[in-house]
């Protein structure tokens, strides 16, 4: 199947300009302007529309084991409702339970993805650390397309792993030309501060941000920032959402560190006083970790975007239906940890970013798209208008405007943290692997069309880190130890 | 005349791939695996090598009239000298004498650059306020391709501006969709301090260095960023040397302000030192502003430019001979003012970035020519590979190496700061306009070939700071003015 | 006249105790426990109370020309509302026109300040330049106890001055060991910014604000700060009131430099909010410079007092009646800045400091009392309770409550900016030069009563900043100067 | 015993004025001019000298047992070093092993210290959690003067604890109103870079400083002082030797939070290239934690103790001899670490810091004396100069000069580490409990005479804190829990 978008203005992470694409075979073939399609080939009209790289969303957890339950959205659903949003893929996370083999759980993600509507592929988290841990990344790199791995630095008695852990995790992936990512929370303290508030009878979800004051995700940013300096490792951030989590990560990469950090839309425009909603069901709606922010926070997320200092966005797409959150009714510290908003983005971001002259068109696909899919190692692949390109694409209305809601949202989940607010700029047609999955409204995707993307490792970055690495190595002394002195 | 370069890997800012490019009637044509030259094209072997946009050069002086001498590269020797060193275009600048038409100085200039080898532009420089200059700058825009400006806060009693000056033109800038830039030093400490050194008898080159600290240019740098920032104006700032400066940027950038860095590759690479060289002629052949400072100053640097803190790397190449110099022998206020450079710095770049695992290949060409065109608004046409581009082209050989010397350059100076440096990674062949320029060894450059590059206006970024900028404007208070009380 | 204090708690900047303290003509003759009041000694009851160093304002405006008027607070009138409120020390500013003779201006001021009930000293501004400018500071060092110079950057068109002016007389401070303190904030900025507000239309109190933003203040603190730090020489930033001043200034003192800030308690509690205030009467009576802020920059200032980053609190108290604040109706940047507090410091940095945790009572006395005197070589004549020093003493009761309004301060100005506000923690006698002047509600001021007080300059930090510029200075190279190239 | 030190200049924290000062039956009982001595009292000559509150020693490692051996120094012989050095007192730290009972060992080090020469008293070690830990906490501040508790963040597999503990016994400590301490490095990175270095080959003492690298001490304060802040606890950070910690520090005081940091001379004047000493011995002497920095670090140790973002300085004294160190000859992991200089300190800081200028006299007595007094709450009785407190005085010879050795020094250890260098400031008298203990180089230390010194919890600033903390506390939302959801 072939299909050409005709008319729209091509905006890519460094360009826009007036361009015809045309898709055969599940990649771009031509760029250009004034292309004719062939017999057969289906038409997009993009005229007044931007055409752009699908969006990438590197953080989500569909059909997640978590907290006593699982997830709700699935990974058919999931993709489908990114694909609303204008999404063509994510990048999701095998998680093994601690003492669990990294190779099983792998298996066991890739076959509950097989029903995924758009590609994928998956990061794979280290919960415990052991010779076979260390053995089994070097079997995910070589033979599975995994080149990076995530860490829990909160979640205590759960997944969460110490220092010696992070540690080790983190050597062993820089041999292996790995990126490992951080969830960047003190777990000690979380822990700590649960207790403390459960004792003082603060069991609501407002208990739930009072638990995860900013310091205990600022901490652990630097801490991990720090293990991965020591290294001589990159380190990549999720979800941060605090000034002081993107000042280390400024202050890191002001020295010459490699690090990068991830900014999820919700904390750009959602703020704490959400936990003190009267209504229990709705505030519980809303945890999730690290939980929404005072408001001054947002302008160092928007600020960090706009500069470069922090590089992708994502959803952390971690859905439970009321009933779910319902577990936590006595105790907020089991409220399943989550909310979704993969369909919403694109919009989000687009509405709140460029719409406030905040982002430019080309910024927002670098950090919705193509940022994602250098630091990941996928692209030109992915994140990408030319040829040779998957024909990942999203046809985008930049004065389109849509009123989110639960009641309209294709996410499989009974709440929308976005509820009612009206947003300008949507996307038109997603198109994956070449082929029409969403147009004017109508969700077309297809279960089981998506591909599990490998990831080789060793992206361009990691071949200057290692050459700086080897240029600064330890150096001995050679010297003779005196005999004259013994113990 | 058409050119096939053949079996090299393209490098851009975003990505490497293997692939042949072909040219014809100086633009890029093709690019693409298998190319065939047709008949009478000529053929490059770039096997083993790097295909990559030309150098811009965004800061440069040939023949400039500066402290009563005239700089001794030319616009011909100057592009010439840059083509032999992987460069195909520079922006140079027009700086009317205070009190001078704007729209007569650029003429001026525009009269000596027609000699030049390869493409330029300028930058014309404000150092008087008034209607005139108002209208004129105007103008410029409108008319002469002219979307940036420069403004001196050094040379006292000379080009220099006060903060009034500043904000009248930021804003009018602004108003016009141009970007302003900076040389920021604080012209009256550094006045100050020449007075006392020259009073305490230092009268050498050291005197150069310890008039102009460190805090000196950080100084003016925060205080033209903050000038801008009230404006809601984004600012360059040309040859950031020091700590303080690439923090200010920093700041302002982590406060979500548009500002960007230059940095020039001497800064890199030399330190104060030199100024203490017991050879007086040696000392002031480096004398430039700013000046080269304590070591620890290039890793912030070098950190800017790894981390996106910083954007551009320029020379400020500006060349004056020893009797040029000799001027200031009883008095280092006298020393013209310059260091030359454009042949080495992409090889000083590469060998000290690239090769130190500081840069990958990529972040080179983006130092050295992508950031420099979207920024002025070149781009595409100027700092990309693909098809549609002028045929600006640097084939850059890795692994070549050579000894830099005064001996062997092709500047029309006669010292050269990096004297005896041994470099890995040169420019095997430079194309200009599709025209092979340089090729192996053999400097081909044709007087005159260069042509003068409008640079438009109204760049993305300015949409979205117009944009943000009119939804963050001041707004009154309506209020009945109390008339109970009279003054 | 003896007075002893019988039963309260001494609170010094170091330690509390519990202690008599008897007073003689006019200074501290015995502090100890069980004091015997000799005959006619006047006793006092500080049973609950704390004994402290009375306050000192080291920044006040009475009987200012300015803008066109007076200010309506007198040199008897304001020291006595200053006695009122715990306070025994005013430091006033001689501010000579430019072009005037200092010290012709500061024998008017003198003059003026006859009437003052308490003691009282004056930091001379350098409003101008000139060979007599540099004589007479010297002169008002060494025969009339001046110490200390102020600048403004702020104010242009009357006593601004520019860098060029800040160098000299900072320099010319620093050979006489006397300390140079400067409102700091970018007047040509101001100036533009209250052009275009008036242009658009917009001509209310509000105007005040948006024409002097943050980063106004910030860069001039910052500018104010690299100067002096070119030149070794110490210097003090009066009125800090945002986040980018006090950063400035933490910046600086970290990397040695002896830089100090003072903090107005207005800017602690009070916000830009005012200045929209529909009445325009009412947001008129706050303007003054520089402007209240954005809440979210009281927390710094509070914690530069906390941490010792910034180091004196003082009023700026120079009051305005609404007829004469009506000068500016239809132009806001007609309207006289200032605002009154003179009376209302101590309660209101108590109340608001050590009634919240933000200060211990010991800090509180150092940032009113102690670290002023210090500062400004006053010490410990001033700013202790020990033999030998003034009887200048509050007894402070902690517990007091009063309930600020105009209708019952003791100021000469019919507007307080801190109405209806209820304080804990009030003077309840104010003891100066070993008299009563304020005793359980009864001011007992004495019309003419107060001191003039030298400060003669070179304190100890002085002498290390000597010692360290002695061991930094400039030092040249021997050297030949070439002689084989002529210029 | 009674003696008159006179003629001399008393320094203080806050001044310096000329007096004599009497002391009678350990006590000062007189400071006024000319005061006369009594019958019998030893008279003692000042003229020309300063006359300060002795030195106190925060930090010291008496007869510690350490990796396997005791430190040679036993607090009969450190005690009396330190008083040739100026020092009248040292708080050392009982360490109890894991699951040892805290009172248990506070009792063994109590037995150890009775021989100590000057008072002292103890900082108590959290080294394991549980309850009974908790308990004895308060046993040790309710019975037995201890307010303040040790925490080491490194040496794994030994003493150190992790987050968890940290929280537990910071809540606790400010429960108590005692202070935190810590020793601020990753132990799990040290532990890793350890296993890495003697992996590769790497076994001498420079293995030592390649496996803390700066950022190991950086991260751990950084985390100590957000896991206090999280719970509204003040921290103290035990010989801080880096920038990143001092920024650390920094940072969080301009934050408003109570942070202290102290530092030890060695790392002010010593730095890293001395573990790449050729010789075994002499690089193993200088094995201690946290290491000697490359030498930019010392500039902002010194800022620091300007500016007053850190407070004390400490020496760590803890002392092993060539034949101990020499258990490390084959690993770098087993050399004990630990340095000595007890009686250095006062001479080095005044040298290097009062000398050059970076610190007047007064700010000499606050880091080495009155700050730590504040503190640890032992002011005025110790850190004063006054009636009433303690006569632990040293008369400070500013002109005095020596040169230190191992050869003179009387410190019980073969290596000095200050060695050959010649240091203006010299001790000519020290008195400790009103007894010449130290004069003119004869050392009259008497076995046994020092007195455990007890120190109550709640110091003033803990009030105010307190008070903060009771104003900010966390509170729930009331709330019906919904009940239409069921999990
Ligand atoms: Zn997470
Ligand atoms: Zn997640
Ligand atoms: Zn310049
Ligand atoms: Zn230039
Ligand atoms: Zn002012
Ligand atoms: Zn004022
Ligand atoms: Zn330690
Ligand atoms: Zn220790």
């Amino acid at each position: 199947m072939s299909i050409l978008i005709r008319g729209g203005t091509v905006v890519t992470a460094e360009q826009s300009f007036r361009s015809d694409v045309f898709c055969d075979n599940g990649m771009i073939v031509a760029v250009g302007d004034g292309l004719d399609a062939p017999t057969g080939a289906e038409v997009v009209d993009a005229g007044g529309q931007y055409v752009m790289p699908g969006g990438i969303d590197p953080h989500t957890h569909m059909e997640l084991p978590f907290m006593g339950t699982v997830a709700s959205e699935d990974f058919f659903s999931g993709t489908s409702a990114g694909a609303a949003g204008g999404n063509t893929m994510i990048i999701d996370f095998v998680i093994p339970a601690p003492q669990q083999s990294l190779i099983e759980a792998y298996h066991q993600w890739r076959g509950w993805a097989e029903k995924a509507a758009t590609d994928y592929s998956f990061h794979v988290a280290v919960t415990w650390w052991g010779d076979q841990v260390k053995e089994e990344m070097g079997v995910l790199t070589r033979e599975h397309g995994v080149n990076s791995f995530k860490h829990f630095m909160a979640y205590k008695g759960a997944i969460m792993v110490d220092d010696g852990v992070l540690l080790n995790s983190f050597a062993r992936a820089q041999e292996l030309g790995a990126l490992c990512t951080v969830h960047a929370e003190n777990g000690d303290a979380v822990f700590h501060l649960q207790k403390s508030l459960l004792e003082q009878g603060i069991t609501g979800p407002e208990g739930h941000a009072l638990s995860r004051p900013p310091q205990v995700e600022g901490e652990a940013a630097q801490r991990a920032i720090a293990i991965a300096n020591v290294l001589g490792a990159p380190v990549y951030i999720v979800h941060v959402s605090t000034e002081q989590a993107t000042q280390a990560i400024a202050r890191a990469r002001a020295a010459g560190h490699r690090v990068y950090g991830e900014v999820l839309p919700q904390h750009l425009v959602i703020d704490e006083s959400v936990y003190r909603d009267p209504d229990w069901q709705t505030a519980a709606a809303y945890v999730m970790s690290p939980p929404f922010r005072p408001k001054h926070h947002q302008e160092a997320l928007w600020a960090g975007l706009a500069s470069g200092g922090l590089q992708t966005t994502a959803t952390d797409h971690c859905c439970f239906c009321a009933p779910q959150k319902a577990a936590g009714r006595d105790n907020f510290t089991k409220i399943p940890n989550g909310t979704g908003g993969i369909e919403d983005r694109m919009s989000i971001l687009w509405h709140n970013g460029v719409g406030t002259g905040r982002l430019t068109p080309n910024e927002f696909v670098r950090i919705t798209s193509t940022n994602c899919a250098q630091i990941f190692n996928l692209y030109p692949r992915k994140g990408a208008v030319q040829v040779g390109a998957d024909a990942d694409l999203v046809v985008w209305d930049p004065a389109g405007t849509r009123t989110i809601s639960a009641k309209t949202h294709h996410q499989n989940v009974d709440f929308n943290i976005y509820e009612g607010m009206e947003v300008t700029g949507v996307a038109r047609h997603t198109i994956s692997q070449g082929n029409l999955v969403w147009t004017d409204g109508d969700l077309r995707t297809v279960r089981g069309a998506g591909r599990y993307i490998d990831r080789p490792c060793h992206p361009p970055v990691f071949r200057a880190i290692d050459r700086y690495n080897e240029l600064h190595k330890a150096v001995g002394v050679d010297r003779e130890v005196s005999t004259a002195v013994t113990p």
